[in-house]
């Protein structure tokens, strides 16, 4: 006898597990309508606090990816790879990583978001390029991804429209925090590029969602043991969150920093940590089963300007400028650069990332509410990077605003703390190589 | 600053309490359309599984209470009471006890509610009487209860609506069970008849909502803190539930067993705990202070037959056909009358409530769904009582059926135990007096 959406919601109320098959009756009855929003609002509650099992979130996993279509599977003899990141202050590795994957033979279809919380989202920075358009028709799509090898693209409806429905309820119900659903909401949609492999960058820090490295260890794990046993091999990466990842925060300078990455002229941690992500991709794609050779090959990619190349390609054929590669001056830019200065000589010993991230939100960079509309060339250059010795009055950062409120400059300055410990120099990446097994179903 | 919704909603899911006003926000925001149905039900179940303080459950009744109208107060000279019972199997009581403590002088403006689950309602069991009309505006309400005393009625829309709106949704989002929501519920309703005293009849066993002595003495206290700190004084009674109450399940019959015990006629764990419960209301309304003389003078009026000159009164008052006091074949009756026989001799030794309780409803006599329409005339007259010896054969019950199913029989039979043991005289109520105290704001 089928269930009673009220007698699932007890059940998990009560901390008994789910069936398989229960799982999928539920996403299944959510779309149909027979399981009203105050129900499934009911139900992600209670697994919020009573937890779901290995065998429930990867059962939930599959019938979000269920729920809608999935890419076709491209060219028989190109391997398909890619790479999610939770999401971090400075994070536009996705930018440099996808053409530069693809530069080295695999085909990259990357569905990403927009801008959450404090971070910044991938398509919300490729739209301060000019014309680019990231609302592609699969078909579309495909052309790209054959024509260049990636595509950089948002979901389209009808992939993974459980996870849409249920992602806009967790966010007005508390219900965004719980391992389980992050799982199933980040694999719903990834696994439905059908993929060859995927990487998981899982960031730890005061930047990031995971505050603390025993959770975000326990997120890595679970997604990549969903992963593999739903078929799709995965590792994860766990990196550091503590202070913004390279020198920028916001959509153009963003934008700005990934063509230096793309150039090999890019700050040390982003490319690093770009090259690091990229060598996972390649060995799960198959082009070499060396990490060694794999970096290699990646920065031969860059410095060749072969990676660049291909996302000027891109570009173009997603309707943007592309000259923008060679003139940054074409991105939008904020009418004014606030200094901010270093109120006293010595050396940085902390950059606070949620502080800068809640400055460049506030300064335009990012949405309060799904309906705000972002400034693309707002935001903040770092100038001095954790440990650096600074004298003082030496620029610390430069803030693009389109106000000259001397209160942007108080809190930037704020986020920095200018002292005399030199600080331990924080490792980039925490755990390299975390690798999925499969669950019993 | 005013907090969010889904800030009130994480608040109540880590476990913190929320302050009187963040709760009347809550239920402000709901009734205004600012918070969702989804959110409020995500806010149940996070209250369902972290419990609500005292301090939140008496700030959640008078919030529900004041999303409402109250009765206006009757003439000054007259004190008014009212009893809740939480609902057992075969609990006719509030039928013969308002016109009975009407008849000894206070006043009692009974709002009551539908079937729920396997209990049935008062409402549906006075709408078995031809004509009868639990619709009343206040306005008549009030020129009834002047009249004789009492009026019997279902919540008009303009009473706790919030509580109305709230229970609708716990009842498909499986928090309906959690002990500080039943509070608020109960109390926001009957705290609207703006009384001078309230008794609650709280039912514990196997045919109650609460099967377990603890909880239901937990419940009770808190019924009568609430109570009591707002300002009406509260008594409650813990009665047993393990066995159907009387002789008679379905609406019909019930209706008639009230008539038998205002003749004085009725069973005597009916007519007992009808006393009970309205002396424990004589002395909340000041017309005693001696429980002995309290009962005296309710036996009184059932022998002078004034209780039920009452209830004949507020009958045709409320459009109902008032010849049925005297005349029982007037209430709908179904069309078969099936015996159920005792397969052997012996004593009965038990009596399953909850298996006669969904065999009633089964018959027709409750919903299953809030569309079912009842039928009044369907049900089950117990002809054996606990500790009786029969001997083969001899008649245990008697169904009323529109059908002549020979699995009702069965059903009926095996809610029968007949074996050699006597069963323990089981006590009909378990604590006489749990009085309330002050709860700290």
């Amino acid at each position: 006898m089928k269930k009673s959406p009220a007698a699932l919601i007890a059940e998990k109320r009560d901390g008994k597990e789910h069936s398989a098959d229960d799982i999928h009756a539920l996403i299944q009855g959510f779309l149909d309508g027979d399981i009203a929003d105050y129900q499934m609002s009911a139900w992600l509650m209670a697994s919020y606090l009573r937890g779901l099992s290995q065998g429930e979130m990867l059962a939930l996993t599959e019938a979000m990816l269920d729920s809608g279509r999935r890419l076709e599977r491209g060219r028989a003899e190109t391997l398909r790879v890619d790479k999610h990141s939770t999401g971090g202050v400075g994070d536009k590795v996705s930018l440099p990583l996808a053409p530069l994957v693809a530069a080295c033979g695999l085909q990259v279809p990357m569905i990403s978001g927009r801008g959450l919380g404090h971070t910044g989202g991938t398509l919300d920075k490729l739209e301060s390029i000019p014309g680019f358009s990231v609302n592609i028709s699969q078909a579309r799509s495909r052309r790209i991804l054959d024509r260049v090898g990636f595509v950089m693209m948002g979901q389209t409806r009808d992939i993974a429209p459980a996870d849409r429905r249920i992602y806009a309820l967790r966010d007005v119900t508390a219900t965004v925090a719980c391992e389980p659903l992050i799982v199933a909401s980040i694999l719903s949609k990834k696994l439905a590029e059908t993929l060859d492999g995927l990487v998981l960058d899982v960031k730890v820090g005061r930047g990031a969602f995971m505050k603390d490295e025993k959770a975000a260890r326990s997120l890595a794990r679970s997604l990549v043991d969903v992963s593999q046993t739903s078929g799709t091999p995965a590792v994860a990466l766990l990196s550091n969150m503590d202070t913004p990842l390279g020198t920028s925060i916001g959509n153009t300078l963003e934008v700005k920093e990934s063509i230096a990455i793309l150039r090999g002229t890019g700050p040390a941690d982003t490319t690093e940590l770009t090259i690091e992500l990229g060598a996972q991709m390649l060995l799960l794609g198959k082009v070499t089963t060396s990490l060694v050779n794999a970096r290699r090959r990646l920065r031969q990619a860059l410095t060749s300007g072969y990676a660049l190349e291909r996302f000027a390609q891109m570009v173009e054929l997603q309707g943007g400028d592309a000259r923008v590669v060679d003139d940054l001056s074409l991105l939008p830019q904020a009418r004014h650069r606030l200094l901010v200065k270093s109120p006293k000589a010595g050396t940085v010993s902390d950059i606070d990332p949620l502080a800068l991230a809640h400055l460049s939100l506030d300064l335009g960079s990012g949405r309060k509410r799904a309906s705000d509309k972002i400034d693309p060339g707002v935001g903040i250059e770092l100038k001095a990077q954790l440990g650096d010795r600074v004298a003082q009055g030496e620029l610390l950062a430069v803030i693009w605003s389109q106000d000259r409120s001397a209160l942007h400059v108080q809190r930037a300055q704020a986020a920095f703390r200018v002292g005399r410990a030199r600080p331990e120099n924080p490792r980039l990446i925490l755990s390299h190589r975390i690798v999925g097994k499969s669950l019993s179903r």
